[in-house]
């Protein structure tokens, strides 16, 4: 394989100062690129001698400049990350330091490796497959216990389960019609169509329960989007405060994670919420009153919880409320999910009209009620599928080709309805397995594996 | 040793999402810390066959909670960093995952570690001494190879011995004169005064030597101050814009290193530079002419090398240039140095005045002759000391500590002049030896190592 003949490297740590920094080298010759600039406490690095799992510390040096002293692990091919024989550098973390370290790989035959090129190893040398390859930098990303439980499924292999027992019965069924398309003169029947069709069944019911799950997997991903709307004064912006004052992510403690973005980021329950528009949010001053929650729209689109903050100091009437609902509601797709929170809950209102149908009452000033809109919202996501019994998919590749398998077998069903010729039926089998081939890797092209790949770091 | 009762944890990589992050404990229990939520292949985590310098892989749990797939480094006292039981846990580089292995350490009995708690237990242990301790976190905060030269120098012990031998010899002298006062009615002399006098000679013009090299060694560290001066319209901005466009510091690729600083790094083969204030030279526009050069003696004073820049286009008359040349002269310190530059050489100045007696020619503009100017300022640096050849020291404690000693051995040398008394003599002697001794730390304090290792950040 071309991959195995080069030796890789890169820094695998995080910039910045710190007590350590690793650069990482992998390929048949990894350990012979570090002897040129590795020297153990006895001398020279013997590079014969080296066991899998054992550390030891030396210096490197640049010809005869001391670069640092640094503890190295060696992991010997078959038995490392990426299958290969690997080399982890522990150097004193300066990016100096590591970036002269890293010139000394390449100068002695290492290159750069490219982004997510040790994963992506790993899956070519048959250490992991394809979905589990893509978890890693979903685990890495993950900045709660949600997308961290969900990373670590897929990548012990949840999905990829699901999806290949189904297959290699369809690839078996599969072989049986491409042999009746050897003896197509004399019409037989190695493939039981009955079995087919059963399978076929299965695969649609799997692969639509995967793609339903997908609009979670992913907003527990990317956070749950939330929008929380309301009449003007109804208190939003105070909500949001109080929210985020009390379950900020851990994710927003580092630069560049929420930053950039427009969306504030909580914690709840360990679920990660994304706070849609906030700044937008925060910023509205709600000078046209007339407007209401009209404008609130675009917001709403975007999420999949939306609460609707009911302004307890001034309770519309039952016209206003009904309209205001009707508009909301007339916009909900299928998945969403509205609260009606009544805001303000600290004021007397004691005669609460009963259209209101309340969710919960809080109030945003004072904090009463918002562990409990809090339990609601991480209750409602448990009920959701969060408690870890089923498979959740979160990769729109997976849901491309999960659909596109979907659409293959639906085909093949109406085929064998309307009792088309085995080619045909071959051609659909063919589309399926290729689709569902691809969520695990088994089917690979150099255009997926690039586009997969290149959404990883340097040094992964 | 209270130290080492409490087991210490920390996260040791930078903060971000990177391949790999690291979390370190050392202390007695660090191995049957770890074993309470590590678990190899094969089970449970056998803490007695645990031999240093070898890896595991396996899994982090917390209760049934599965956290990541990891390796594990073991190191064994004294064979370690810090001469206890090391554990490093080598996860999936993501913050969320950091900290939840964290958690589990500081739940199972380790403590959070302070400050540079690793390198003072490795100084506690005597694995180092201070000044090595103390050039760990230079050298991870070295951004080039001056910076880093030095640090490597001063790791590997080349202050430390400069010191030692001196101050052993003092001591040895001590000891003898402390024994005069015992029998202080007789009036023995057990110490040879032509010896004293000789050591304490050697020890004073040791410390001038070193104590002369921390202008240059702090330099090196923090980076060698420049202030480039002259009339408006010299092309200060430009050349500034033209040293920076080629050699931006590696340091200056890191958020927060150089971002909140309102100087400019730059390196120039191996050496850092800082243009100081160039936020300020920047936005000059110069809109007072007739000020000339006299606003930038802030700059000046604070510069250990100044670039005087002078018009090509409008080169001053001779009584013009020496009386601005007088002003800035008679503001310069012993140690400072003016390289005096014709800019916007390439129009044509034919008939340059000799007065202006010029060090070098540039244009900022077309880049003629910047590669001349950098390779002068290197020069001027490796002229001071930067051939590697001699110790420089650049910690400001060593400073003081090296002035206080050297102020106590002259003491001593005037009072055997003036024939004081052995108490005396003993006085200045215990002085020194203090002082001496606290720069490589056989001599310390709480309060000495509280505040070298607060300015190391945690995990170090």
């Amino acid at each position: 394989m071309a991959y195995q003949d080069e030796n890789i490297a890169a820094i695998a740590t995080p910039s910045g100062a710190g007590a350590i920094g690793i650069i990482r080298i992998s390929g048949a010759k990894a350990f012979q690129i570090l002897s040129k600039f590795f020297f153990p406490g006895t001398g020279t690095l013997n590079v014969d001698s080296i066991r899998g799992y054992e550390m030891k510390f030396g210096r490197i040096k640049d010809q005869n400049e001391l670069i640092d002293e640094v503890v190295v692990g060696f992991f010997k091919a078959p038995k490392s990350f990426t299958g290969e024989n690997v080399v982890e550098i522990s150097c004193h973390g300066s990016d100096y330091i590591l970036n002269r370290v890293l010139s000394l790989c390449l100068k002695h035959g290492a290159r750069l490796a490219n982004e997510g090129e040790f994963t992506m190893r790993a899956y070519l040398n048959k250490k992991m497959d394809l979905a589990q390859a893509e978890a890693v930098a979903d685990l890495i990303s993950a900045g709660n216990k949600a997308a961290h439980d969900l990373a670590i499924k897929q990548m012990k292999g949840s999905v990829s389960k699901e999806i290949s027992t189904l297959r290699e019965e369809l690839l078996r069924l599969a072989s049986l019609v491409e042999l009746e398309l050897d003896f197509s003169e004399e019409d037989v029947e190695f493939a039981d169509r009955s079995q087919l069709r059963n399978i076929s069944e299965q695969i649609v019911a799997k692969c639509t329960e995967l793609l339903n799950s997908f609009s979670l997997g992913n907003a527990i991903k990317k956070g749950i989007p939330v929008a929380i709307v309301g009449a003007p004064n109804a208190g939003k912006s105070t909500l949001l405060n109080t929210l985020l004052k009390e379950n900020r992510a851990i994710v927003s403690d580092i630069e560049g994670t929420t930053r950039d973005s427009i969306e504030e980021e909580i914690n709840i329950a360990g679920v990660g919420f994304r706070l849609i528009d906030t700044a937008g949010i925060r910023d509205t001053t709600d000078k046209i009153e007339e407007l209401g929650i009209v404008r609130t729209f675009e917001k709403v689109e975007k999420a999949q919880i939306i609460i609707w903050l009911i302004d307890g100091k001034n309770i519309p009437d039952q016209n206003t409320f009904e309209s205001r609902k009707k508009e909301l509601y007339d916009k909900l797709k299928d998945n969403q999910k509205v609260f009606v929170a009544l805001n303000k809950s600290d004021l007397e209102n004691t005669n609460l009209p009963p259209y209101l149908n309340l969710d919960i009452k809080i109030s945003a000033k004072t904090g009463d009620g918002i562990q409990n809109l809090e339990k609601v919202l991480s209750d409602y996501v448990k009920e959701l599928g969060l408690d870890g019994s089923s498979t959740l998919i979160s990769s729109a590749r997976h849901e491309d080709a999960l659909s596109k398998a979907k659409e293959a077998m639906e085909g093949l069903l109406n085929g064998m309805d309307m009792g088309i010729p085995s080619d045909l039926l071959a051609q659909d089998m063919r589309q399926a397995l290729y689709f569902l081939g691809e969520i695990t890797g088994e089917i690979s092209s150099d255009e997926i594996l690039g586009s997969i790949f290149s959404k990883f770091c340097i040094g992964k």
